[in-house]
């Protein structure tokens, strides 16, 4: 639609009231993506108006047939769209009264454009809602795929970008099934709450023709029609908690993200991207600019501000209809196109990653990152308080780091020097590998848990 | 905070580094909100402690005697926060410390601050899913009252804030009913998905302790302990799943309180806050300014600001924890007062406002809101097919409105000579009252229909 | 974009990685819009780098046609622009190349892509500031237009939407002016900072190359070049700027829309809107939507929603470009396009609707309005401190009101029961000609004050 | 407020409407942060009602005293702030009756609150800019003293967080006072905007009193009297464009805090906080977390968060004084606050970082960093097109990387079997140093370009 309002509006004072008044106010430039929701409606709609003998079964058929000729004219790409006609409704209702005549202008009884559009719209994002859950499980399932490999491969945990505590690079894939699986059932929550049918609401105030409103509700696969026709026609809650869950979704894949930019950087290394998920430069052919990740990075930013943008539109609108409602579906046309395409490469871009192993590891070892390990050894070991415990540890560590040494490279005399109680035995505790396995508390790094979270997730996403 | 930290930076520029430090740094001007839910959650945590055997029970019952005693100090306000010791967590321990001694320094034995100050701030924010729908629950009841009330009461339905149709104020008051109930709705999803505890999940990688984290998560409500140790510690998925919902309660709100504000005007007269809720003007005495109407709308500003803030925060943030997510809270705690605010207000004006029926029914009835009936009269008993029928009401209008009349006031000459087969029958439904009562489709605004949904909304909600 | 990115994802998971990379990396769908903006950059490069003696003068004869060459291919529509070659710069040299051959190869010395778009993005944004101010004079214009008409209209001044004191519709028109006059000024400040020159900054470190910064800056209408290399290349300021400036611009037109609508209520009729900006019902033909109205009050949403989506894509990138940048034009492209809309839209509507005298004086007469006169002529007359000048007031507002009448209603003796000093020239303030008239202050309501203002605006804005 | 309101609210549902009206509706909780403004105000007021001969001498006499006395009494903070008094021009107009007696009365003839609060906030906003300015100015002044002594550090230069060529320390550091000064332009463009007087606009119409608004004017400060009473008492523009200032100067310290977070890492080991900006461990006392970077970084939120906030306020709220206005303070000072704590932190930090050099030039020197000073030899010295020139370095790129080597590790006969006309000068620009060093066209990072910079800007920010 840009381009051409541009091109509308190159000159554009001198457009006339006419043109600006039509490219303010048309929609069909957009809305065109509900042409087949539209029509699964009003099929749905003329069976229902003649199971309840409001028109004749002919007429209904006539109906029916026709819009399936206007349906694949559309998929076709050879329906001629039409701004003066405004919307998608008109046009195919237009084109259907050239098709079949006179039973066309019976299609719109007990009916207005403002359920109309409202079954339509939300027709698309339930479909949206089923479309990320695929495209999240695939994304699952590549990170899965990650974390089977490496269940074992001990990486550095940070908090604050500082080596805190080694984990394993099974455990880190996990924690982002986790989330996706939060984003998951937040559109699966979603799309429960939305499916239910505005059809038969009318312009606003509900009909006084005998309708079913269940059985076009069944057809369209509703769970029930909407108990309340202002509120049917008035409600875009459905398009809002879309982008909510949308938006965290695409906050989960920043953060993924920004972790493989940083891994890929050559103070990193600690993963490459595949050719095929980043950039060269024709001058140095080594570089692998992380293109797709900082793509998809920047994805939050539209989604979420199509979120705000509805939010700002729905703000202090009086019900029921008002046209604002109508900049409703560009904003999330623009989010699920955008949330796909993140997903997908992102799910490409995993998929394809290598991770290196040395490098993880060689970070994981270094920066003292077993101080707690050794922390809770004199707790566990010599039943010191963990306060106490903690200052025993800072001592030695501060000990090592005097000797340009990291802990498990203190002898013993060094470590009696500080507490006499410390055996050889704590020298179990000190390399990365036993530190990672004997987290073993539930959802805790090591091997083994990975292993059976791992095995679990592959049951659940089969 | 703002004011303190106002206070501290009076003289900005002459503070001193450690001042600034402190000022950013400190947490505990806020989250010492969360203290009845960090004692609640170390007291969970000292009896799985000792129940597995990693302290001694006596141990345990000191540090569970001195929480509660540090717990009602707090209560009683005696309990002096110190901005020196940062954060809730480290002013009760050092207060419990003070308290109990040696068995204090035992307590922190296999936690980090990662983990409980997850597990305090999702605890809070899960109490105001409750306290959210405790208070949306006592506005529908507000609203029912109201559409109990007027379940007949004829007023326009509006569209573009145009009259389209006669609806009754039942069916509006009902219209919001609904929106609450989708909040509700959302709310009880939101709290479902964040009851999981990160307990236990430590620092960040789990630990080597015999930890039981299902008797913690039992211990504090929660379904069952977070599956993933990294997930639980940088996971703040809870809290903007919750602004979320509350932004779009609050969007809710803006819209009726928008319609309060307009129905107030001298213009449509539709309603009269009531005293309680208005300001008046020492020089206007008959002046009712309809401020807390205009406060609540204003509402979904800051709540969906901290919603924008709390997204912006998270935006690319790498694993685990940073310290980025101290800023989660403020926000998450403003948005939450004043979501309970704008619900408590709005459900006390709307319990104390007086409709006019008079101006209500006034206004339906010009306007011609009863054209779709005519329309509607034609395609029902003449068989016109709608479209036809359109164009004859069109024409009708047109007439009457030459003739500076309403519909109601044509003669049936009149009609006739538009559409020859119009009968005397068609004058039943030009009347606003049995417009709204032929309006029986499952959802509509006649007053049989409203009356059943007031009962069963009254069953539902009792 | 939106469409052919869904269209290439119908099948979406089926989409090899290649196709999906392509689809998230290419910026060529939405950036061909800064065409005849690169091809001036690229022109005013070669002049430089011939002048420089950095290529030699024949060369640069070759690609200044070649380019012309392009451009005129481009405005014909008979670019056949390749996603292959990703974007447009590389679009133009690739034809380029075509066109001229071994020259063409040489344009890019001294230059790299980085500052190429920042050139490019900086121009077209610079033109929207200029197409900004244009659009918000024409603005102006209309409402002064209506603003000297009815400069001494009386109509209510709303606070809190009641009516609070009379004033002029000329003087209601001017505050837009002036609001729409601090755009203006934000728009122009905008401009003057974001006209400084990248070109030449190359990757992002400058070149070796003895370019002339300053010679490009002046072809291209920069004031000067850019001073550091890096914050050139890294800079998007002044999209952020340009949104800042065009959501503030948003929002007033957003409290204009908002008054329109209210203002074409059944209730208020205040306005009319002409036919051309508003639009009807077929079946009820007197209906006037103020749909324009709508459509611009929701533009803020989308404006501020692009403005949102930048800053969220800039929060914590690192020096210098990432790509994450590339997501920065589709939202400025969209906003404009739609800032331009809007304004030109109200505009049209502003110039063409009909203020309903009669209606807005009535409105401004009821209510107490001149309450606050009496108050005044109580102090200025009797000497009262104004606090009890509104106590006496108060009285006899309640007064009028047990009576069922308003001020001007009131005998004298009724005025002398409440206050023993009232004269009979107290009924002189009590209408509301009158009291508009009165208020005479710098930038009050008084007709003669709006009058001079209009004047001294049509000089200003001529 | 937040806490206040929460005390009040803990039985929420008990409350009853008195209590709920009140926490809603009264802004004492925060307004009497304009105290100082809103005195200040008063007395320019009464300056101007005397020499006006609108009230006595020595009236204006008392009440300028008593004032002082007021705010004597609020800045030793004795004054007993109350809420029934609902705001601070009511506290403090109740204060000075106790004070001075009935001359109080007479301080509100000819205004009302709705200019006084805007003549206070504006104050309040003003005084801000100005902070802000002061404190970019320090963070400048400290980015400065880094540039300074690090003029010729070689550091890589990064896209993609991939070094791309070689860069100086200076020419980094440059780059974010160039950033900075932006900041400073658009905050003194805002003071200048908002520097308008909206006192003597009284409710809303002006006032009939022969008021002085110029002299109220220039007592504040400001430059003169705003021109329109509505748009005075409807106009929040200056606290948007304050906020969209400080957005983008938050989105700015956001990019650096990124690159010190990044750069603290194990990883990259660019830069050591010193302890005072950095929190350490007590168990890894070696850990120095960048905890104010991180908050620094997330400040963001917040600030842009107030700024979504009021702009959602103010969409669609009809002229004039609307009680949802009252929503802007609160988002403002925080806001404000946060800014001035983010600045003072970062400039702290900055000032006491310290820079590794050996780590800069040893991660500046990898990478085939000098890929395109190769390319541009060849340009500059054998006459090669540009992209060919590009294909001859790849083509040595490639060797190299084979060779495990990089590009100034290949010998002459390496490079002539790639192209026979490069001789033994080619090996001059391959180093860091020269690379750097040759970098001298305007705003390059040529250490010569730096050190002129450096004191360009000292002269300047002297």
């Amino acid at each position: 639609m840009t381009k051409s309002a541009n091109t509308m509006w190159g000159g554009r004072f001198a457009a006339g009231p006419d043109a600006i008044m039509e490219a303010i106010n048309a929609s069909i430039s957009f809305d065109q993506r509900l042409a087949s929701q539209d029509i699964a409606g009003s099929r749905a709609h003329a069976s229902m108006l003649a199971a309840t003998g409001i028109i004749s079964d002919k007429d209904a058929e006539a109906i029916k047939e026709g819009l399936l000729t206007v349906l694949s004219e559309i998929e076709a790409g050879e329906f001629p769209f039409s701004a003066v006609l405004e919307d998608i409704h008109m046009n195919v209702e237009a084109r259907l009264k050239d098709l079949v005549g006179e039973p066309a202008g019976r299609l719109h009884t007990a009916r207005s454009r403002n359920d109309q559009v409202a079954v339509d719209f939300r027709l698309w994002v339930r479909d949206q809602c089923d479309a990320a859950d695929s495209a999240l499980l695939a994304l699952q399932k590549a990170l899965l795929g990650q974390a089977e490999a490496g269940a074992d491969w001990v990486m550095p945990g940070f908090t604050h970008l500082q080596t805190a505590q080694p984990v394993t690079w099974g455990h880190h894939m996990l924690a982002y099934v986790e989330m996706l699986d939060r984003d998951r059932s937040r559109f699966a929550d979603a799309r429960r709450r939305m499916n239910t049918s505005p059809l038969g609401a009318a312009a606003l105030a509900g009909t006084s023709f005998p309708i079913d409103r269940d059985m076009t509700a069944k057809a369209l696969g509703f769970e029930r029609p909407m108990s309340n026709s202002l509120d049917a026609v008035s409600d875009r809650d459905f398009a809002l908690e879309y982008l909510a869950a949308a938006s965290i979704c695409a906050m989960h894949l920043s953060r993924l993200a920004e972790e493989l930019v940083i891994w890929s950087s050559a103070q990193f290394r600690f993963v490459k991207m595949s050719d095929k998920w980043s950039t060269g430069s024709s001058i140095m052919p080594q570089k692998r600019n992380p293109d797709a990740a900082e793509l998809i990075r920047a994805k939050i930013g539209r989604i979420f501000g199509a979120n705000v943008a509805l939010m700002t539109v729905m703000k202090g609108l009086p019900l029921t209809y008002s046209k604002d409602m109508q900049e409703d579906k560009e904003q999330v046309f623009d989010a699920a196109d955008n949330l796909m395409l993140a997903l997908a490469a992102m799910a490409g871009m995993v998929a394809d990653m290598s991770a290196n192993r040395e490098s993880l590891k060689a970070a994981a070892a270094s920066g003292f990152s077993t101080a707690t390990d050794l922390a809770d050894w004199l707790v566990r070991e010599l039943g010191l308080p963990f306060r106490d415990a903690h200052h025993v540890t800072g001592s030695l560590v501060a000990l090592a780091e005097s000797n340009g040494a990291d802990l498990p490279d203190l002898t013993l005399s060094d470590m009696q020097s500080v507490h006499a109680g410390i055996t050889e035995a704590v020298f179990e505790v000190l390399g990365v590998e036993n530190s990672v396995a004997s987290r073993t508390s539930f959802g805790g790094t090591a091997p083994a848990n990975v292993r059976q979270q791992v095995s679990a997730w592959k049951e659940r996403l089969a």
